[in-house]
């Protein structure tokens, strides 16, 4: 199967940096991009969509989310951290099987609907969740969380292990490698470091990547300082987590020695603008890794702590907030910030066939509506994806050739199912 | 003419205090709510509206725009404010009254889309722009802004202010009451001691409002207190405008000391988020005002420095980058934000007849898909308005007991003539 767009505003990639066709062709051959250009191609294709009033651009990569959450959204809004947890702690420990299914299908018709072709996930029950991933067609890496180890919970995080490794062992490069499964520690301040030693020497060498919440707060960087003598980032470079690829979320109060350690293992931080700004956690400083040459990518984090897994709202946030912050309208340059919400996600995903507009790379290609009152005129079109598009604005989803959603339609998902079994999994959560 | 929705989620307004209301009734005659409660009224109305999963929310009021400049919108983006406003001087120099028209008009289409149904504009040609009110059904505060005053631009502050004198005299109360004529006077920075003495007496005792900008940079507050020994609340407020009820945009670099004579003399502060962010302006003490009492609303400042008239993403930013600048997920409450949003607005407007539902007061009203998987579940109505919205779940917009806006259509505006004058202003403006 093979498709010419033509007519298009593309968002491409020329050694590294965008360049902007203007009524130009993307022809798609398979799963692959076999023709960028302005002039049509000599290749004959099954079918031609006129792309008029789109911009084509990389489909974007949501680097880190707790997808099933999305059940839990709104409950305890702006209680302080704590209390918010006490909140939802129980209601997430009544989810069964068919609820994470709810929430992580949810999760997934949000996100194709906004422009989101491959995520990163951490919660509890990837082993049944992972069918998600292949009946929807996106891409996603997946992890069963570790955690626990004290006396109480030694048991638990043994269980944990257990599962992530099996989980590995049994799907990772699933569905024609649309599935990662990664390997995960939840955070420096969930986990004994007894267990931390003992997972760290289990992981190593069996391949995949390590997703982990990093330095998070600023309890979280002052307990650890004050527990281990070291701050969370050192910790886990000691314990030789950093020799496994990692991506890192949050990373709001690493210090200076910190990013100097990710910059030289190669750990990606992975950018939560809205979930740091709503619990109060703090400004990641991004210009400064941008600026040390280290990978920074962007993720949505939980919907309860967001609320929605809208890529757009974290690139808009993303693009202004560390202006306002450091008083500079010069700094996170829309560009960068598209790369960040792209390319970069998806080498912290270890997926270099993907995250930009390419002859040979992937195609997971976005389209997003031109025609409309907020969308026009466009004298800078990274800036207008970053300042003035929504997510909204999305109105076709392409992950590896196939169209998954196209003006509100879903192809390969059920929505009327999915709605259904979700309320019922919402109703049962919000029951005693 | 008179229409009953039913079967709504509705936001209404008791006590100054927000309740939901599920499966029910809201009543509209003519231009007025005449019904809310959860049981069918008594009354008969000559249509039936079916609300299911859909929120009823009192109109945006955006109390801070300048609404033509979308057409420079994304111009010279990321550039230092001097360098930027270097880039947009010349282009905005170009500007005939039918841009300005072609402007305004398409930042109506975007504000009805987005649940908007009164504005506050402060720009040049309003004398030309105000039939755009008129047509379009929309509220709208404009104003002739007034600045200038040394030897070389004497003459165009005095134009400035003949104009704005006769604009208020023919237009203010026009159209039904829609369109309100304020007073402006741009910024202390720009306009001289001389004029601004001169202004101030000149549109005391006549009535009506003033817009202006204040504080919105360190660089403006700390030149003011070097010029003049004060700040410019308080250079404000010796000259005599504070006696005018006043609105002033942005108040980022206010003291504690402007606040307190803000409150004495009822000025509301307009916060304006995106701008303040994307400029790198700074951080607002929108909680502080809020506690001290102060009026505090919102807007979207201009497109070029937004970049677009969203009031959803204004909601949201003001909802959560609070809570990062200061490390509290507890200040900032949705509740709080939706009132700056709306009532707020409406009385800073002088609209006390509006920005609530509530029996008797104007059928200002926006409905909120809820059907959509970023909207779902609702555990926390403002939370979900707040956090998780967007401007385009807004499926229908009525101002004065008529739908402007409803699924994507326009019923007084004509979108297909608009988008071809705006075509052909953006072309002509980026000419030469």
């Amino acid at each position: 199967m093979s498709v010419l767009f033509k007519n298009a505003r593309i968002l491409a990639t020329e050694n590294g940096a965008f360049k902007v066709l203007d009524g130009a062709f993307l022809g798609v051959d398979g799963k692959k991009i076999n023709y960028i250009g302005v002039s049509r191609p000599s290749f004959s294709y099954d079918t031609e969509k006129d792309m008029h009033d789109r911009l084509l651009m990389p489909g974007l990569v949501n680097s880190h989310a707790h997808s099933s959450m999305n059940l839990l959204k709104g409950m305890g809004s702006d209680l302080p951290l704590q209390q918010w947890l006490n909140t939802i702690w129980p209601v997430e420990a009544k989810m069964r099987d068919v609820d994470f299914i709810a929430g992580m299908e949810m999760a997934v018709l949000e996100m194709l609907a906004g422009g989101t072709t491959s995520f990163s996930d951490m919660y509890f029950s990837p082993m049944v969740t992972q069918k998600v991933i292949g009946e929807s067609g996106i891409k996603a890496d997946l992890c069963r969380v570790v955690m626990g180890g004290d006396e109480h919970t030694d048991y638990l995080s043994y269980q944990n292990r257990v599962e992530a490794l099996a989980f590995h062992r049994d799907f990772d490069n699933a569905y024609d490698g649309r599935l990662h499964v990664d390997w995960s520690v939840h955070a420096e301040y969930t986990i004994s470091d007894n267990i931390a030693e003992k997972w760290a020497e289990e992981i190593q060498g069996l391949g995949g990547r390590l997703h982990i919440h990093l330095s998070e707060t600023r309890a979280e960087q002052e307990s650890c300082l004050n527990k281990r003598g070291m701050t969370p980032a050192a910790w886990f470079n000691k314990l030789g987590y950093f020799n496994v690829p990692t991506y890192a979320a949050h990373c709001v109060w690493v210090t200076d020695e910190d990013l100097a350690v990710m910059r030289e293992k190669g750990v990606t931080a992975v950018h939560n603008p809205s979930s740091n700004m709503k619990l109060g956690s703090g400004f990641a400083p991004v210009q400064k890794m941008l600026d040390m040459g280290l990978n920074v990518a962007l993720g949505t984090d939980g919907s309860a702590s967001n609320n929605n897994v809208n890529m757009f709202e974290e690139m808009h946030l993303a693009s202004v907030i560390h202006n306002g912050y450091h008083l500079d309208p010069t700094i996170m340059r829309p560009s960068d910030v598209i790369k960040m919400a792209t390319i970069n996600g998806a080498m912290a995903q270890g997926r270099p066939d993907t995250g930009s507009l390419e002859v040979g790379k992937c195609a997971d290609i976005i389209a997003v509506n031109l025609d409309a009152p907020h969308m026009l005129p466009d004298h800078d079109t990274p800036a207008l994806v970053c300042y003035s598009a929504q997510a909204s604005d999305v109105c076709m989803t392409m992950v590896d050739g196939k169209i998954l959603y196209e003006n509100g339609e879903y192809l390969t998902m059920d929505k009327e199912r999915i709605f259904h079994d979700y309320r019922a999994s919402c109703e049962y959560l919000a029951s005693k």
